[in-house]
């Protein structure tokens, strides 16, 4: 493979299945002599990983939601410069549980920050990068949350009420409607065998490796 | 008193004597019997101390400027809300070790990142909030390193090049004379007891207190 590689992202609500299809996505790649770098957001990097842990404490009830907000941008911003950003210009693929999107869905359409704010702070702390491919899974939110109940305790966004998740549902389906070359919503409801057919007929046209 | 209370900044690069001049502006206030919330940036809240242990790290050297920037807002944001903002409008006096000319100073100047993107930041992040006084503690650069050398290991700023801290300096006492009404510019080469009486002088223009 030559050249720059290519960026992929993975998005979904709780319970959706994204950890499943990583690992599935993650052997297909891989056994087509993809060089992968996988990675998630919040985390990624060492300042990632201390933001995560101060964004996902349940015992952090009252972080703002303008704060909220800044430290997911804090914690992309690193990422992109120290990992995905190299990784790439390296040829190599990258695979992210979660991006930028999940700022327009959490933050925006869960705690209301206006999509407004959340452009501007894509526009200068992403460096301009965009994914090639955004793979969203998409449940309706009841079924999701059974799903998700079984995993202990939850974490502090985990712990919002149903509302919260519809609005978050709701931006990322309105997101991929407008902008339907980037993105391909997955039926998470299907067998994970299913899902996961699905995800690797939508990176066929990445391009073909060996 | 009655109504809102005050809103006083300190700001100043290293070794410019903010502390000494913190304690002895706390004294004389509370001797004229304001009801005074002494706080700090980045820091407190108990976000703003998790943020602080993360910028300050020197350890943390490959940190990018964006993500500085992003997390010395997060760290604002919720100080604003949870501590300044509810202090005030109590009728307390509230004095902040650094606030958002620091970022102008440090992340603007120092770090190179624009005014432009400093400004949105503070007019959503801050809540509109700005101080009704800043103090500014002008000294040369050499001057205050050499003061600050004694004090042990250098923190992650700390340990930057002097052409940081001229640019840094540079840029507070261009805001200072872009807003002479706001800013009291104290000569730091000062005695402290010389130092704290122009800062008391500064104070008296703020309202009549017991």
């Amino acid at each position: 493979m030559t050249g720059r590689g290519r960026f992929i992202t993975l998005e979904g609500g709780e319970g959706a299945g994204k950890s499943t299809l990583l690992a599935g996505l993650r052997e297909h790649l891989q056994r087509r002599g993809v060089d992968l770098l996988l990675t998630r957001e919040p985390g990624g990097t060492a300042l990632g990983e201390a933001v995560r842990a101060i964004v996902l404490d349940p015992a952090r009830h009252d972080l703002c939601a303008e704060s909220e907000l800044l430290l997911m941008f804090a914690s992309r911003a690193q990422l992109v410069r120290e990992t995905i950003r190299p990784a790439l210009d390296a040829g190599r693929w990258v695979l992210c549980d979660r991006y930028v999107d999940a700022s327009y869905a959490y933050q925006g359409g869960g705690r209301g920050q206006p999509a407004g704010r959340i452009a501007a702070l894509e526009q200068w702390a992403c460096d301009g990068l965009r994914p090639d491919l955004t793979l969203l899974l998409d449940l309706p939110v009841a079924d999701g949350r059974a799903r998700a109940a079984g995993r202990g305790e939850a974490d502090r966004i985990e712990a919002e009420a149903d509302g919260f998740f519809e609005r978050v549902r709701a931006t990322y389906r309105a997101r991929a409607a407008a902008e339907p070359q980037r993105f391909r919503v997955i039926d998470a409801s299907q067998s994970p065998e299913a899902v996961l057919r699905a995800a690797i007929a939508a990176t066929a046209h990445l391009g073909a490796t060996a």
